[in-house]
């Protein structure tokens, strides 16, 4: 079923790169937020190597966002892409209480 | 800040497993849903292993729940322990319209 399945990314077999983004949203600006992440979620997708994005954030303004990338260079080039670069720093300065990056190789998937 | 850090993963250095979970939720059983979910979450903290979790579920259902553990062989053996192996088939029966898993060794890892 279509409407199951939009919110998880369609992923090819593994290995890919996985980019782990864990935040804490500030209380402040969700408008403005709203627009650059929408923005944000456009340009990932026109990347080389883009293959999908899973997000949820929850009422205590913790949301984990995990991007899926071909190789770890494409995942990397994605983090230096000019205007991901003003939204990174806006994300540092008025966005994120906090927040954690880990990169990671996935080696096997399954799901149902 | 400790409130900043509290849905974070307190993490070794990589490299580590990750275990990406992502799920939509049924529209059945919260009650039991959350009283399962938070007996795994302690059960989890038990495991040889376990390094960490991190998770949010949006207003959609949708959800994610990244675990983080010392080895390939800790994150496999979680899902062989039997209490946990009955909490699964319960997800698949009720819980879940559907899910994904995606294991993989995390490499890097930054935040602030």
């Amino acid at each position: 079923v279509v409407s199951e399945n939009r919110p998880f990314a369609d992923l090819p077999e593994p290995p890919y790169t996985a980019v782990i983004f864990s935040s804490v949203r500030t209380i402040t600006d969700d408008a403005g937020y709203a627009e650059m992440a929408a923005a944000m979620d456009d340009l990932a997708r026109l990347q080389p190597g883009f293959l999908g994005v899973e997000s949820a954030r929850d009422h205590t303004r913790f949301g984990m966002t995990v991007s899926y990338w071909r190789t770890a260079d494409d995942a990397r080039a994605w983090k230096g892409v000019a205007d991901h670069l003003a939204a990174q720093r806006l994300g540092r300065a008025e966005w994120y209480e906090g927040y954690r990056v880990r990169i990671a190789v996935v080696e096997r998937a399954y799901g149902a």
